[in-house]
């Protein structure tokens, strides 16, 4: 994107020459999902962010990396999987993501699920599940029943 | 604010202990405004997540300052001066506030103006209009009509 000062909604949840982009360039571990730069950071800001939207149905993909996300819930409802905790999540509600540790979003709840993601510029790469890690977090039946791979 | 995990909102645009706190600590070049610190950012991630909002007939300061703003509103209605424009916005437009660029919202639509602004944690503060830059500011008719000290 560029750094246009006033960049308006066109249609919801779509902005003036915002693309909206795979949500990741390769993979299976995700579903019906998109991602728009909101804004790209840079020189002087060193976040960037970005918002994403599940269709119902679909889900992020479950990941854990050293960098953290900030996360707000912008549109809909769904559920959230970090860590340990499956919560519901709702328009405007907050989700943290601490370093290293797995996360998932579901838009199981029949709606859209739009989320805002802040993330550093600079971040390492997600890391998939090894067959190792899904076998302990299927030891929880709440998060056995919740994730996607 | 903590490090948890899940921040419901609670009542709309208030979240679970996120107090609501005086815009700036000093000063009378604003009004009738808040600030919440949703996510305050911290050693792995740069950045920190503000939500701050304006009641009718309020304003934030008219300043300029080396570090960058990236805005999206998230309620209502209102106007925002930037560098030599003043544009109207409403809920999820976006506002990128270049470095030294003279910028001010304005809650002047009737309706509260709640808007996300996004900082780097180190930043440097906030430089206020001189009368020099107030009359280089007053000589576009439309600005001059917008900006409140």
């Amino acid at each position: 994107m560029s750094n246009k000062t006033f960049i308006p909604q066109t249609t919801p949840y779509h902005w003036e020459d915002i693309p909206v982009l795979a949500y990741k360039e390769t993979g299976t571990h995700f579903s019906k999902i998109t991602r728009q730069v909101l804004f790209e950071g840079g020189e002087k800001i060193g976040c960037q962010l970005r918002y994403f939207e599940v269709e119902p149905g679909g889900h992020s993909t479950l990941e854990k990396h050293d960098h953290v996300h900030n996360v707000m819930i912008l549109r809909g409802k769904g559920e959230a999987f970090v860590g340990s905790e499956v919560r519901a999540v709702s328009a405007f509600d907050l989700v943290y993501i601490p370093s290293m540790t797995w996360h998932q979003f579901r838009a199981n709840a029949g709606e859209t699920l739009g989320f805002l993601c802040l993330v550093n510029c600079e971040r390492d790469r997600p890391i998939l599940p090894t067959a190792e890690d899904l076998a302990a977090l299927q030891a929880h039946a709440r998060v056995a029943g919740f994730i996607r791979v």
